[in-house]
């Protein structure tokens, strides 16, 4: 049974005028654990980026750059092909932009988590986790990874020993094989029921597929996303049950600590 | 008379397939000792950030942050109008993408020059510059800033302590103010007379103006384009020039230093 | 008195996955005579562009490009200092993106209006009035082109001869001199309030300014924006009292022909 | 034997300050009877756009639009995963903006020819060239597409009796099955080399692949490069060759009549 958890969202995923969801900021950093800012190629710009990361230092959250394809119209969750040389600078570029405001406000890198398509890529393209990892490894050794357990990401940082934390998704569906099931559009999920999905994740390692079957699952944070209608109700409903049931949620470097 | 200068050349200003000029890159980096990277806004993608800062680090050149407007069609060579708060951030966004790559390049960030049409507001805009400064200083204390002799930017570093480098312009004209002519297109100008005129700024601290009277100038980098036309030759000139007249080049840190 | 009138409002005004207010579009369209389509460089998308314009056909609502500076980030509100040449051409650009996507939904362009900084720019800066008409006129002799009725905007078209409408603005603050307060940021206003400033300015040709004088006002098209809050309260509420006092709506070249 | 042929370029291809190669406008649009514009997603700006397609019209040159991915760091040449119906919506938007301009200089468009990824994804995605297709059919029954011979674009044209040209590439290697070998960078091609390889293919309709074998291949239309270094002497050297053995160059509208 998990007693210690991180519990992540991305945040800042609007851009100039325009914001992704009915969720303020606020009241979602006082839920969260880790916060994944979005830094500018699918979303978020620099002054998104300055008002959440001095958000995420006041409310003691841990901060992660959230990389994405350049690809705003798609708000990067459509695959581009290209090669990891050129997707793990894309990478470097925006972990720098998301660090760089972290100094100006006080609070130290804590994390990486590549947004939307490409996160999935990562997950089976062996070759461009492998080059994300030493490259994050050679910038900065203690830059925690987030991916899904069933990915090359995960075999990857494990192999080379890089810090890495799996991910399990409250607002997504699974497949038989422990993947999310990506879904373009979201409807509005029932808190309590993706609170109690949390909650037996944690106790039971296990989660109820697409199929209805069970199946075992590891992780040491669990995300939810700001653009799920009803996010600060699901994120609310998650804490409150993850806690009374005796479960700290806490950044992922402290988890990791802990573990 | 300055024993020894810096010699400050825009770099990697190109952007996906794009290249600006004929001059390649490898050849400037040869002659310079501090170059100031494009950082995305106004020209430079991930891809050349990353070549280009390997090469500096592989030439001992000091490494500069170049942020410009969010504009690659007007090449940051247009006036945005808005708050100082929001360049402020378009600025620090951009730095940490440079930081990053030096990072991985195990070359530290020297300076940050901003770029175009962003330098000349800077120039004249106070409450743009003290908030840059102030910003600046709030990361690196020891971030040197590039800006004009004659500038509010270097009234407020001044005032404010804050390491300050100014330059002096081997390829574009003076008006009478000190303050260069702002030129959108350059022709092909003579490299013995551009050196010459660097020699000669070095040795006696005068300049001739667009109309012909002579003023005196101080500064502690040369700076030329390497969008004007036979780049490498200007370059190559230049340092001829200014070691055979018996004047150090050297990367701004030093420079500052020594002086 | 005036008995008909244009009423027109700012459509498709996200970008990707991002919207910019509460208010459905097919809930404004049912309520306007005219659309201004958000064309690609401040806001809007193709994908927008398509779904929207095919909702104007189906309404029955005049067809308008709404052109913008190339500024996603500070979505058009932002001065952009450039040559009359290259806006007008970034004029045309947009322009020609709504006219074929009207061509495939059937709907012929019915008029430009230039978006923001762009459209207030216009209204100053008489040379760019020109060229901007001058190539429309080149183009399309029938193309409305919107503007204020304090402009330079104006006063080319008629002295050119034009088509032209000047625009009332329900939701924007008037100054003595019959120019409208440029806001970034709108507050909720009262339905109500601002249907019966419509009515007045129709019916006594008369508007209260910020200083609480009043001035007089002559215009074809009523204007409300879709990103102020209640926008399709607004819209009902201007509709309903116009209608009620006897006031037609119609598309801005069912006005002109009627005037 | 093909006795008369239409002779095809990008044109455009830069972007703001940016150049895609050494071959001046001027020079390859006397050289050439269609000119495919850069329409602004990969390449191209309402600047280039408005020179360029006036250019076209001076020259007697036929206009076609040349729409690609949006992406402009990878210059089009990146596939993107995405709907047919986003596409094509990005298609109908650059086309639009294309037709624009040459409305304003006099020209009508003659053609559509997508660009890099965008063609080569065409080429074998069937429900995305039925979609393209059956759109641009709906907006105008003359506008030629432009595709390889062995592509589903083509049959797909065919079916639906769709003016259509297929390509011969000067500048491109050949496959055993008649599909191009894509490749993202080109080396310096002899020019007489490539003239002799496009007579051969008009008078012989054959043309050797990269494995040496000899295939035969039918086209309307011959393509090349004005990235391809030396792309005027190439231009030289096929409008020589070819008219020295009889053959006609003429824009593919012409080229369809007299077929």
């Amino acid at each position: 049974m998990r007693k210690i958890v991180d519990l992540n969202c991305d945040m800042g995923e609007g851009f100039g005028h325009w914001v992704l969801s009915d969720a303020p900021d606020e009241a979602l950093m006082e839920l969260i654990s880790s916060a994944n800012i979005a830094a500018g190629f699918h979303a978020g710009d620099p002054n998104s980026m300055d008002r959440v990361i001095k958000l995420a230092n006041h409310y003691g959250v841990g901060l992660g750059a959230h990389p994405g394809y350049r690809d705003l119209q798609g708000f990067g969750r459509r695959f581009i092909q290209t090669s990891p040389e050129e997707l793990v600078n894309d990478i470097i570029y925006q972990v720098g932009a998301v660090r760089e405001f972290g100094r100006r406000h006080g609070i130290r890198l804590q994390h990486v988590k590549p947004h939307g398509a490409l996160y999935m890529e990562a997950a089976r393209n062996e070759e461009l986790s492998r080059l994300m990892i030493e490259s994050l490894s050679a910038i900065s050794g203690d830059l925690i990874v987030y991916c899904m357990g069933v990915s090359k990401t995960y075999e990857v940082a494990k192999r080379l020993g890089h810090p890495v934390v799996r991910e399990f998704y409250a607002d997504r569906d699974y497949g038989a094989d422990g993947a999310i099931v990506f879904a373009r559009k979201v409807g509005r999920p029932d808190p309590e029921a993706l609170a109690q999905k949390c909650v037996r994740a944690c106790v039971e390692g296990r989660v109820t597929t697409v199929d209805g079957d069970d199946i075992e699952i590891e992780f040491e944070s669990i995300c939810f996303h700001s653009d799920t209608p009803g996010a600060v109700e699901i994120g609310q409903a998650i804490r409150r049950e993850l806690t009374s049931n005796g479960i700290t949620i806490a950044p992922s470097s402290s988890v990791l600590e802990a573990t």
